[in-house]
């Protein structure tokens, strides 16, 4: 699984960075997912390798028009680029409302590929094709948001020398049971798909938080967990200075969470803009802020694989749930 | 008068260059105008010297994404900022219905400062300052769509000689005057402005066109003008590929009118994605199109001062009518 930031700025863009949207690759397969979507990530998607005919998902996390502003333009762009087949987007109430009302008044009518709009703040949410199944875990913020559990679908691996020794013959009850049903042989014998498939490695599990004050609210969803890719908007001192009211994490409060769940790999995003980029001791004479402020407060809490997101960065979480920085 | 080309691509984003926005500055004014703001609009004035502060108004040619969607960003972001000065946006039917249901469904409720929404698809539509005079002119597009015809208010210049001349005491009656109201004397005798005061320079004059494929609509308004900025998305060549359908212009289009009006100044934007920056010569091995070719296209037809714009590249028409390419 390949995750691309394409903005990691909380608010309002900055020179440097962009204000929330993140790519998802399963491996090398050109197909992808998109994350939030705000302003300009059409314009980031320039700079990478990610097709809109190729898009194959949109959710979002919630209406803060930072994660979402981006929507419209990328929708009528696909449409101008030809695309045609559906575009699923899931995401909680109000984001369809938007885009409607959008096109309506901004003469966009009979795109050439229907939208599929998906409540992903229904308790039945669920998102599910053949390579990924996602699901929502609601946060807590200013308006209703949700982080997004990924799980991988690996491929079946079917043991072949147990099929022989069973005496299955190959064929179509070969390929019955690497569906995950069961086979009945001609001398009445059931086999069971459990016992002779299994998937092709583990599946990795990633969760994606929205903006959320409460990282503990992940504390189920990261047992099995390999990677949490969350906001921290602020450091400690700047969140005592701001107040708790735009209900955003701090390095530390997304850490401790990491470092209780024993989570594997950590990547932080979602900077104020307040943070530049760099080490701060370079930075001290001018008083600035910068993101080492951040990776240090959550270093002091967190001991697993700490890492803070650049726009257009690549992350691949491999199949041995190595994470490698592209 | 300063022009800051914000976005030179039409419909869509390039790598080189963004969706439409222009800046106006008066000279050194720090005040500025908006004239279209596409997607990522916010993002290129990162790259600018223009404030959000201190933008005084924004006119909208009309109602396509590729000249508004950058505006809910951009005035969340100016919020965000902490901006309290009401902000004027004059723009055709459907503008501020759509702003007002972006930020309906995307929770942005409680702005710092008032949008004063003007409706410049008005018969009556005039914007005026102490520093401009805007009005509208239809253009034929898709949509209903206006060029804005700017004209400067440059200071008044008294003529003191005359005035002692005359015997008009130096106090209040020196400044009715140059507000443009007649003076009455303690001898009974009227001043009147007109004699006495005259503008410190001839105002300058010039037009944005909006999206249109009918150039000539312009001629009256251009035998007074200065600098024409106009869309000239197509060679001819490639329009009689495309058709007509989305009622753009051709270079050679633009070119006719300037030069039926004997107009000294032209600069083109609103480029088709088609065509990448630099000379066609060094790209003819692939084929491809340049801006080159929209140049000389034009450049058969107007003999005047022809430019084409490019991304963040600024121009200041001087008091004297010169055009410097800062």
């Amino acid at each position: 699984m390949r995750f691309t930031f394409l903005g990691t700025s909380a608010g309002t863009p900055t020179a440097q960075r962009n204000v929330t949207a993140l790519a998802l690759n399963i491996d090398d397969n050109r197909d992808w997912y998109l994350i939030d979507c705000g302003e300009g990530t059409q314009h980031r998607l320039l700079h990478s390798h990610h097709s809109s005919a190729k898009l194959k998902a949109i959710f979002i996390t919630h209406v803060h028009g930072d994660h979402c502003y981006g929507l419209p333009g990328l929708i009528a762009s696909a449409n101008m680029s030809g695309r045609t087949d559906a575009l699923t987007i899931c995401a909680p109430d109000g984001i369809e409302q938007y885009i409607r009302a959008t096109f309506a008044h901004t003469d966009v009518h009979n795109l050439r590929f229907p939208l599929n709009f998906v409540r992903s703040d229904a308790d039945d949410f669920h998102y599910c094709d053949n390579a990924i199944d996602i699901s929502a875990i609601a946060m807590s913020h200013r308006v209703p948001c949700f982080a997004y559990h990924i799980k991988e679908i690996p491929p079946t691996h079917i043991d072949e020398a147990k099929l022989e020794a069973l005496g299955v013959p190959r064929g179509p009850q070969w390929h019955q049971l690497q569906q995950g049903q069961d086979a009945i042989l001609d001398n009445g014998d059931t086999v069971h798909a459990s016992t002779v498939c299994s998937p092709a490695w583990p599946a990795r599990k990633v969760v994606v938080g929205g903006d959320n004050d409460q990282p503990s609210l992940l504390h189920n969803a990261l047992q099995d967990c390999d990677l949490l890719i969350h906001e921290a908007t602020f450091t400690e001192d700047i969140l005592a200075k701001v107040g708790p009211q735009y209900m955003h994490s701090t390095a530390a409060m997304v850490a401790k969470t990491a470092a209780d769940t024993n989570l594997r790999h950590l990547i932080l995003t979602h900077f104020s803009q307040r943070y530049r980029s760099g080490n701060s001791s370079k930075n001290k004479h001018k008083n600035q802020h910068t993101v080492s402020d951040l990776y240090k407060e959550a270093r002091q809490l967190y001991q697993g694989n700490l890492l803070l997101a650049e726009d257009l960065q690549s992350f691949q979480l491999e199949k041995n749930k190595r994470l490698v920085k592209l």
